[in-house]
């Protein structure tokens, strides 16, 4: 599409053919989205340090996460509700992200099912989970994404409870008729009849707000795939993380919208890097618009990023053939950005390449 | 009442229904109000750090402030006319101040009685004081409040001088006729008759400028109740009140108005906490409006907060039931601040719980 | 006069009342004028720090000047033109001056004469001396000046040329015919004929514009008053400043009209006062508007300050009662500050009375 | 011309006169231009420090690079396509540039032959190479620049692709029709057919973006002119440099037109300038606006300043006289500036005149 050539312009395409309730609740923050706003602003304030004259010809933007071969060191976030974007809901972004050949990382609250994904996807994906109240629901779930070949549990650990999203409340935002929590429905559960309209009152009453540690331990003793926690922030929570040999970290603060004012994934990332033992694989979410981005947060530490609402933007635009071009254009920034700084592989990008 | 959903909606209600020269008379500060501004902004520059997995449940927000349970760590502060935001007054206020079971410090200048908000308070109330030229009437007034229950004195010391507040001169603000002054008249003082109309010309000249800490001993001298003391900054008065064992110290900057371009609250806390003797409770002020705001505070050292002029704004939009409404959405939020950081009960939060 | 409570109610008034260039050219600066932005900027960001219970009762503001006793720590700074703004001219500032016991700075380029001015002011005055490349026009300036009891001589040293104003360039502005340069003329200066029209050309051509510290020497030679040097802003010119005993310094960047980005005189201040020595006085320059400001500067090391521009709006505003409603407001301003800071006097004020 | 009398007001007469698309083309920069932003405010942070009574006279603005003398240590900077500009190309560039006895340096891509700007200059220009993958013609461009008395090759170290410049993409921008790449077409250069109207493609194609370090050993090798590289960031690229005995070093972010979000030129020098051998001559380019500008690089270590857009829009405002008057406003800024500080020679720069 002309003069769609970075993600700002897809945003704003998908806030003019989205309904504003649906935009604002993918768009939207906790708070006054201070945080929201700074995870963008974060890179800006990076500033980058290049070599010259180093006669980079090919980049390789290839990459291993958890012994897996991606091509793009790009990983979608996992998000729900695709199909409140475009009809071609999950399954869109998961071909689009096969043509990358990287990973999708499918939510608990996917419109479509994780057998249907899965079996579209070049790169096994992951499967992003809630714990609900109910284990044997949750055990149903575990059980479903495994049997069917996703590679990794993603453990959201920050959501102890709803954020406040003062766009959603204003907007009265609930879930339109007609959308199905497949997943849901296949693990057995039974969406009380006032689900649609009540959103937000049955997710808080239906999730188990109060997991702890010892629920990672069940889990590993129901399941044989990795976990990967996303959403730790403190030095003394990375330490647990680290004895328990768990795999790898997302750090996120979900993108704003959870708890405001805590800080950047970037900030985190920087406090934390230096004693999180290297067998953690360290992985960072939000704000990520730009090559660039992708480029300073490889070399502060992390070794792929997520990346969200851009996804969504796409996906709204243009449905499946948007998050493919989402997704080139940060391939692309990310390969010119190496290749003005002198760095022709992922693995050789690393804090020499920021300026102070 | 829909879409009142933070402290900022009811301000901007009270702004619509209060008139202009009330609404700026609650709202304004000294000067070019920076300190008013930064009262505010401070607490969006300190990032919140939280935990995970920590299996928090029920949140507790009981504490105890001099002796006194209470079940959450706010207070009312001491502000002057309520009943000119609503007839409710002080009543409406005590009442849903009681429907918290907290506690409020009543006005010198209150419209009603110091009896009569007594006897509706669920948590015996404080006593806000400033020292009049004649002692007499002075005594009267700590005798009175003493007499009826009230547990406290709050003796206000950062007014030897009414500040320079740009928007009531313009206004050409006084007070409405009608507005009466039930304790200083109960205390036997005598209206001036051009008193309605030149209010601050009146109120500088009765109030005593001069006090010293002399008068501290003198006050103690005539009544039992602890004395608390509201503005102090520097560390030398901290040190002078610790050596009169004061009981607790209200860290103010007067709303941002009485001099402008001093520090936030949190600025003075923070540059005194280290020394200030655990003896010495410390409650802070000015600015708090959300529930991460009194999250900071505590954690950076303070017992309690008080709240000032969102009281002002939920009486002046729905009397009563407005300032419960501001209560319980300060409570609602610090409770979710509170299980978003990984933290149970108001004893526990501490600067662990702030990033950096 | 009505809701005329602050410096910036005069400065607005007097753009609504003086010709648009006349305007300008008191406001403007040099440059981008970022040096005039900060140095009003600057004192909003040192912030007070007050002490309580101090039992202040009166306020003395008179403090000593080169051994002259003035009732307020605020001098009137050399501005040329004063009948541009005001038929009252610089007889209007200088009795307005003289009701409130300060000294006046009268320029060079007075449009009254130095005796008449003199001959009406209660504290002697002090002659501001540019030095013209006829130097008997220069000596006859000086001698008019000591002989009619002016007690000192403030040579500016910052204007080896006249700085770049735009909005003097595009306003193509010049002196208003009739307007007379009643000093220059008394001291038998030859006004070129085409002078009206071309004052910047010839002023530049007429000045000095290579003095050096020889003349200094030159001007002691002839004149027994001391000298003040207005624009010294390194230490190793503070340095020689001192070794020749110059009896006191004025610290200012011209009001930002010379040399735009350079520091303001609260930067320069602060990392010079350590070295200066006691015996020489220092007087700053530059954005004063609050009785605040007044305090800030005395704290960091001042002994009084010069207020220009402000003095200018009052004159335009209400000739000599406008600059007698400016030093008042100053004057109560200061009062205010001081007695809400716990400070009595003028020599009290020192830098524990700043936060950190 | 009047009220042009700062850079600024060429740039906004330029926006003028010029097609958007041309206008777009010379202002723009790549990403979200916020390098291209910081290059001019990064000026305005920099704080002048000025000496007093100097008695300066003249100011000589000689200096010496390369063993040039030059009157003005200000450089045009290369730049493609003056014509575009205005008529007189490259030419009128060039004409005001001797009139002002400094050096131009001649872009690869100009659109008037190397020879009649040499025939025409003053001082002996310098030539900025693009090294094609065609050696043949990459030699042969050296060869005739050499030939006709060139005196110094600028090769440009920082483009090993064209940064992304939005604004160019979205004007869909393309040569226009008639604009002959002079010195291509001497070299035996075979322009595609589709060349007009697919710019940056064959750019991309036709350069070679994968230089070296050895490559500058094969110029070495073809010519006895000095080689000057521009664009050198990192300390170890400063280095290599230095062991090459690379005469000259342009720190430039290539007008922020390459990789978004990079530091400053003035960054850049302050981080590398202690350690650089005082053998490599230090040229500095990026956001020359005014005479303080120039003045605060040559404090920082610079022998020179580059110049680039401003001759573009003294081109397009009015040809060689526009070019001649941005050259003139620059150097009596500059020697006002050295005036004001207290400082008589080029060589007398340093960093005492800079505030802390």
């Amino acid at each position: 599409m002309k003069n769609m050539i970075k993600i700002a312009d897809f945003t704003d395409y998908a806030q003019e053919v989205l309904p504003k309730e649906v935009f604002e609740y993918f768009s939207g923050g906790a708070g006054e989205e201070i945080t929201l706003r700074e995870n963008e602003k974060i890179y800006d304030q990076i500033k980058l340090n290049y070599r010259v004259l180093k006669g980079i010809d090919e980049i390789d933007l290839n990459t291993t996460i958890l012994g897996q071969k991606i091509d793009l060191p790009v990983i979608i976030a996992p998000m729900a509700f695709h199909k409140l974007a475009h009809p071609d809901g999950e399954l869109g972004t998961a071909r689009a992200t096969s043509l990358l050949s990287t990973i999708m990382i499918v939510s608990t609250f996917s419109t479509q099912t994780l057998e249907s994904i899965k079996s579209i996807s070049k790169i096994p994906p992951w499967f992003q989970l809630y714990i609900f109240q109910d284990r044997a629901i949750t055990k149903e779930l575990v059980m479903m994404a495994e049997a069917c070949g996703y590679k990794a549990l993603v453990l959201t650990v920050d959501t102890p409870v709803y954020g406040t999203r003062e766009k959603e409340i204003r907007n009265n935002f609930d879930l339109a008729e007609g959308l199905i929590l497949e997943n849901l429905i296949t693990a057995g559960f039974k969406l009380p009849k006032d689900f649609i309209g009540n959103k937000s009152k049955h997710f808080s009453s239906l999730l188990d707000n109060n997991i702890t540690w010892a629920d990672i331990e069940w889990l590993r003793s129901i399941t044989k795939i990795p976990i990967i926690l996303k959403g730790i922030m403190d030095k003394r929570d990375f330490l647990i993380a680290k004895e328990l040999s768990i795999a790898a970290v997302i750090i996120s603060n979900h993108g704003g919208r959870q708890l405001d004012t805590v800080p950047t994934s970037i900030e985190i990332l920087q406090k934390n890097i230096d004693f999180i033992d290297k067998s953690i694989e360290i992985i960072i979410d939000g704000g990520i618009r730009k090559g660039s981005d992708i480029f300073k947060a490889l070399a502060l530490g992390a070794k792929a990023v997520l990346v969200g609402r851009p996804i969504l933007w796409g996906l709204a635009v243009n449905g499946e053939a948007g998050v493919y071009n989402i997704l080139n254009i940060l391939k692309s920034d990310l390969e010119k950005t190496m290749k003005l700084c002198g760095c022709s592989r992922v693995d050789e990008i690393n804090k020499e390449f920021l300026f102070r």
